[in-house]
């Protein structure tokens, strides 16, 4: 159990509305450094909502490529206080960590595919697609509870959440000032608890650039639902990946980008 | 002068409205990513929006502390259709590129002052405050004129904008997809055109967390105004870096969180 932390500050500003300034009390989301180390090296610095430290640091680690499962980790000491992880493998890692992030230049994948880097093509999945999985309704609805779910951070504004669901509802939330944090967070906790993934999907509340494409296909879910704005590049990746992206769902409306047959269309006799 | 790259695509999508789902033509934005080289070797790959990619790299170095001006960079070629840019330096760094990105742990800085990374330490510049720079009015005109200028994108959503204005109007306007890569650009503008900044202002489109105070406090102007939210930590960094930030500016009101000595208080007779 990790020992909570203020996910919130109060403090005073000077307010400006209905044309005068005025002194007020208004809360503010806090955020903290996090650093993560590997076998006694330091591999990266997030800084992040502080909850779900463990979390995000299986997450990322697994974002990274660095681990493929909860079990790839033999263990995870956090120092709150400090700020760090302290993680040690069941297999130290004998590449560099530069590796990590080099990108591929020139066309060296062979799979005709728009990696960047080197552990994405390892670990980033195709999904097999099965048609007719989720509803318009059902899409509206997981949004707009997506949009309750955050009452701790709605105060403050300008934080993400990322959610594992089924059609009909949500699994877990996780939030964080950092829209790949919130999915990091969401990530750790499925290897953690070792969640199947069949039929299962995920709510976001940012857009869904490439990066994100990648996080949805390393993680292994089919759709992708968000109140935000995809990228080119990112549908270009989810069109070869196989994952139904879903945006702009605000209201009662939205925007199916890729693989819409995962989308039921209701037929005319219903 | 670089070749334009295209920063949206069009593409059909599946569009859901009233109940029913349609297909329609939708404009979706662009992002591509960049591999900056400095004297050789790999530094960083960023994903950005294809745009002002000059003054992108200079301002990334700018704001990583490789560089301090635009004079610091001996050659600066780019090659767009691989994503590259090959940067020489006057003066090649010895330090390892390690280096840059660990974490003061502990309290080594001996400046009182919450800096996350060696770099922040040596090129943060804690900004002199005169009183009454803004009037509540120009506040609330510099963000609407920020949310007009940026037509091209407002139709695809989900980018983000950083401009470089006096009190009464916006200077120099960049976009991206990443809000640090919209601040990176104006910064790179900033210094490739040596700008100077004495009563010049930021207005930005993104959350206010302790890195875009860094940044802010770097590209060394002492406001920041944005329609987001700031983090607790941005907000204590801004503190004692001598930065005003205004946020939540939406429709007629905001908030100012640190020195609002800057925004004039308008006396009762006037």
């Amino acid at each position: 159990m990790e020992p909570e932390q203020k996910v919130t500050a109060v403090r005073r500003i000077l307010k400006y509305e209905g044309g005068r300034l005025h002194e007020q009390e208004d809360e503010v989301v806090t955020e903290r450094p996090l650093t993560i180390r590997v076998d006694g090296e330091e591999f990266a610095t997030l800084v992040c909502t502080p909850t779900e430290l463990e979390e995000l640091t299986i997450g990322f680690l697994a974002s990274e490529g660095m681990i493929r499962t909860a079990a790839d980790i033999r263990s995870l000491a956090l120092h709150i206080e400090q700020g760090i992880a302290e993680v040690t493998l069941v297999n130290p890692q004998t590449r560099g960590k530069d590796w990590y992030n080099k990108r591929f230049l020139g066309s060296c994948c062979g799979k005709s595919r728009q990696f960047y880097f080197h552990n994405d093509a390892q670990t980033a999945k195709t999904i097999p697609v099965r048609p007719n999985q989720l509803t318009p309704e059902q899409c509206l609805g997981l949004m707009r509870e997506l949009q309750r779910s955050s009452d701790d951070f709605r105060r403050t504004g300008g934080v993400h959440n990322a959610a594992l669901c089924t059609a009909d509802r949500l699994l877990a939330v996780r939030t964080d000032i950092g829209r790949h944090n919130a999915l990091d967070k969401l990530y750790g906790h499925i290897l953690h608890e070792r969640i199947p993934l069949k039929g299962k999907m995920l709510a976001f509340s940012g857009r869904m650039s490439s990066e994100i494409i990648l996080k949805a296909a390393k993680i292994g879910v089919g759709i992708l639902l968000s109140k935000s704005a995809p990228t080119e590049l990112g549908l270009q990746l989810a069109e070869e990946l196989g994952i139904t992206v879903v945006g702009f769902i605000r209201g009662d409306a939205f925007n199916v980008y890729t693989h819409a047959e995962r989308i039921a269309h209701r037929s005319p006799e219903q």
